[in-house]
């Protein structure tokens, strides 16, 4: 039985994508209506796995599914970058020329903007950017185009009338797995995911710093973000290379653990490429 | 004559609203198309000010406005923070029952999932919240309405059918306000935003936070940005309270240039409430 895994958005989505380009084709990949959905599913053991963005390189963290991992206690077992390679897509036999009209979520138009401009047409904002390639499917439009990914216009069975429209190319989103369960003695390269919270004293980041970098641990994301309601008081989201189970990864938890509050581990996995 | 502040949108943003709560009603703000126009507004004097959200309490920062930062040489004047509150608007006379369709930008819509579910109201994803207002009351309609600022509302002469109707109430945004010279220095509690670049050696990051805790200064925001195509390098953003022209802000700044690459100092401005 090939593995269940559950996606925010409709099939087509850059989140399906990232999947099957990380998992293989034989996944079957489980539609979801929203990220809360994908955590739902994973944790009521509808689906086997799920994967949601966590930080995109030109709009940056997502923190809605930061919020998520905390409110639900589900592990990171994985991670798995994609670049974001936008295409212009339609009906079959439907020319550049014949297109007047594109349509995508407002982000995806807004990464294609210079693009759009040379084209001269006008464009429409949808609610994702799969969905719309399926609406133009559905209509038989012959005189509009969609904006997103390769695997949408595969899905729908449309052609691509030009491929890596995006302004910018340096468009990565790193996506994380989640289960209900911890991974287990990941071997290879591994890294661990933490959130803790610090008040707000001269110092205090640095001698949260100081647990990994007495240890020669590499940190490999560190991000602040202000608690409202809590005036100077930060959340932490951090990344390091090691293992929360052993060696010095585990000993820097212990000593970071005597100096934050709320210090919670998302997961050890398996690095990414 | 009123200072010109330029800000991104349609009059009604959540943009000009900081503007004006910050600096008075005696603004002229300026429509800007995007986020580059304003900078190239201010670059080229057509205003004199101008205003960019750069992070938001439950989206994160906004690279696209920190990537022009770096782009213009523009200084950061000053800060404000804004509460985002979301509003269902229609026109005159249209009551809550004769609404059937809610239109706005999908982040919008997105923000307000949960109201809009006891609604039973289906929803269209519109370009932006100002816009969507303006687009209703240019057709007059009768059975839609849109979210988007108080300040939209009060702009197109619009009714408010219902305000707050956000899930998430902690929702702030935090603007800045540019200027093509620095503020000369600024009397009060001031904040410095900084931009550097490490190489990922295990405890780069550390050395460079002891050039602000041997000096006693706090740190308000720090974050680490993956540069693409560079393997292992990070960009850093930071704020910290204190001056880039004198006293523990000035040395921590000359400190950390022996140790960063690429360091621009933002601006020093005083710190918003």
């Amino acid at each position: 039985m090939p593995d269940r895994v559950g996606f925010q958005g409709d099939h087509g989505a850059y989140s399906e994508m990232a999947a099957k380009s990380a998992l293989g084709q034989n996944i079957e990949p489980v539609p979801c209506h929203d990220f809360e959905d994908v955590f739902e599913s994973v944790k009521t053991s509808q689906v086997e796995l799920g994967i949601v963005p966590i930080e995109n390189s030109l709009t940056g963290s997502i923190y809605a599914n930061y919020d998520l991992l905390l409110q639900y206690h589900l592990h990171i077992v994985g991670e798995t970058q994609l670049r974001v390679e936008h295409c212009l897509i339609a009906n079959r036999g439907v020319t550049l020329a014949d297109v007047t009209r594109v349509q995508s979520h407002p982000q995806a138009l807004l990464q294609c903007a210079r693009y759009l401009s040379k084209l001269e047409v006008q464009t429409k904002a949808a609610y994702d950017t799969a969905g719309s390639v399926r609406a133009l499917r559905d209509a038989g439009s012959r005189d509009e185009a969609a904006i997103a990914s390769r695997l949408a216009a595969e899905t729908y069975e449309m052609s691509i009338l030009q491929a890596g429209i995006e302004d910018n190319p340096h468009n990565y989103t790193r996506f994380l797995f989640l289960n209900r369960d911890p991974m287990l003695e990941p071997s290879g390269d591994t890294k661990t995911s933490i959130v803790f919270v610090l008040q707000n004293q001269p110092g205090a980041l640095f001698r949260a710093m100081a647990c990994f970098a007495l240890r020669d641990i590499d940190l490999t994301k560190i991000e602040s973000r202000p608690i409202h309601g809590s005036p100077w008081q930060y959340r932490f989201y951090l990344d390091f290379i090691g293992s929360q189970h052993d060696g010095p990864g585990e000993r820097a938890l212990s000593h970071l653990a005597e100096l934050a509050t709320d210090l919670r581990v998302l997961g050890t996995y398996l690095k990414g490429v």
